[in-house]
């Protein structure tokens, strides 16, 4: 062994989705969007100077940060952009939860908050969702040091109202709450409001699903002036420049198009609330989606099994071997062309046991 | 205040120098490249189809780490690639310098040293440079958690031989040393020969200064396949895609122009000659640059005063008001024209006084 191993920080990484790079695949694994993004991004692209490359980019993000503030009705120091949320979370534990109590996050949800958690040493508790996979509200009422809540919750898909949103903030005036809406434009209403009345509150948002940019790595938190001033002391001791040029104006020219925005939000809706029937009448179950996904069962086939009979047919879902969902499938909503795909392949494999 | 101000980390965050968005200033503050980058990069996002964006790229950034390895002559497994090398050092300290130990760099070098240790609560000590501003070998010789050295070193320009990094390297099999080459392009050697022989060795380099690509965010270190590997773990219990679809492609469109490259550094390796011989006329003196700006005192006028008033004049240097430099400027070499705005105003600053 090498003798600086000694002195490595252990960890045990998050794992992603894999990204094939076989364009024949039918890709429904990690929650992107069918459609391209707005298209003022592709006008900008075409009309790039590589010039202003050699310049640093501006550090403070002013252009994105004020078009995202003003779309969002907030003042332009309440809003803080990251290399999607992912950086904006991993800031945002950094950030808020340095005290020695354990932060608090559901048992099935967003894998990353347990490995942010360890890597930071922060001590952190999960308790566990009920039957239906609902976050028990009371669980959140226990001594912590900060609370991470998505709303909808992956891979579960289920989207709670803000009154529950609101009963977590009012019980924890001393904790952060994080309030992770990766998928709310699919959902119901974001937890924004409450910003007015609650000074603990921490909304995290993503370029990466309604929007999209998953390929250009940009994602914001909102939240209270002295909130995001925190944030950008953390981000400002770790990476001066984050943000290149050109995600600054493209994310800008995204938040520019609302029509475009609202309207393929709308179809993956649509397309959506078909799959969930589709999918009931060849034996499939789960929760009530809210979000770009589903997350369901088969009747009589292991999700496991499916997974990989799926894959052999070159469509590629998300599956997680883990304890209480091992047995259930996360499939992102594509075009309905993509959806027929998987549709017909799930006919087949059903029909060949 | 606000109750969960409690659990907030306290930090203080490294200053960038400043990015003036008026179009007229000659800036020479913050080390650019005053050349754009290789024509390639231009065409690339000339032809760039931003449908492509909608997908995540790749997390293990597989085309820009293969085209570095080949370039350096290293295996595929010896390369990390980060989000500037302010990203890339980042996660070198958190993976390498977990231990109790302090770690060790220069008391004059890059300012971001101390706030990623302070981040991280990774105690450290700064061996002083000497009154030539030259590191001290024997300082590197105590018990140490890991090391640091720029090579060339900022803000003093000064580039030190191979047998001096291997000295370090020698005497300190158990720790990490980083080499911070974000200058070396225009110096001597890199150490890069040096990892054939110790596996302790992790060099930095970046985009941002020799490859004029400041604002794409890119940089990347070479080491041992095990160090490697050691801090893909850590950058994926961060942020699972760091380097957007365009971060990637740019970058490996630079790489492919070796020509341009050479050329454009040879370009500001002989401007940097001319200015030390024309600031030498007009009473500057400094270590001798082996790097893409220069470090100067004038010999009566007090370094703050002639930063005032060339700003004044719309010329951007930096100064740091510091203990022992306080009366030095760090000037980046500009175009020749830049350079000539430069002249001309330090000698109206020097014939009015």
């Amino acid at each position: 062994m090498n003798l600086w191993m000694s002195n490595v920080r252990k960890v045990t990484p998050y794992v992603a989705g894999e990204q094939p790079q076989n364009k024949n695949v039918v890709k429904l694994n990690t929650n992107e969007n069918p459609y391209p993004p707005a298209p003022e991004v592709q006008e900008l692209m075409d009309n790039y100077d590589a010039d202003i490359m050699r310049k640093y980019p501006d550090p403070d993000v002013t252009k994105l940060v004020n078009a995202l503030a003003d779309y969002h009705g907030v003042g332009h120091d309440q809003v803080f952009v990251g290399v999607g949320s992912d950086d904006v979370i991993s800031v945002a534990f950094l950030t808020f939860f340095a005290s020695d109590k354990p932060i608090l996050f559901p048992d099935i949800t967003y894998a990353f908050y347990p490995v942010w958690a360890d890597l930071y040493r922060i001590p952190y508790r999960t308790p566990a969702v009920d039957a239906d996979f609902r976050i028990v509200a009371s669980d959140y009422e226990q001594e912590n040091g900060g609370i991470v809540i998505p709303n909808p919750n992956a891979p579960t898909s289920i989207y709670e109202g803000l009154d529950f949103i609101e009963g977590i903030l009012k019980k924890n005036p001393s904790s952060m709450v994080i309030i992770d809406e990766a998928y709310v434009d699919f959902a119901g209403e974001s937890a924004l409001k409450l910003l007015e009345c609650y000074d603990n509150l921490l909304i995290v948002r993503t370029f990466s699903k309604s929007r999209s940019m998953a390929g250009m790595r940009i994602g914001y938190a909102i939240g209270r002036p002295e909130a995001i001033a925190a944030m950008n002391s953390i981000k400002a001791s770790i990476n001066s420049y984050t943000m290149s040029h050109i995600a600054i104006d493209t994310g800008v020219a995204s938040v520019n198009d609302d029509a475009y925005f609202k309207k393929t939000v709308a179809k993956i809706v649509e397309t959506r609330e078909n799959a969930k029937k589709r999918l009931k009448e060849i034996g499939f179950s789960g929760p009530d989606s809210q979000s770009n996904f589903l997350f369901v069962k088969h009747e009589s086939i292991p999700g496991g099994e499916i997974f990989k009979k799926l894959r052999e047919k070159n469509i590629f879902v998300r599956y997680f071997s883990k304890p209480r969902i091992d047995d259930y499938l996360r499939i992102t909503i594509g075009t309905p062309e993509e959806m027929e795909k998987l549709y017909t392949a799930l006919q087949e494999i059903i029909s060949e046991r």
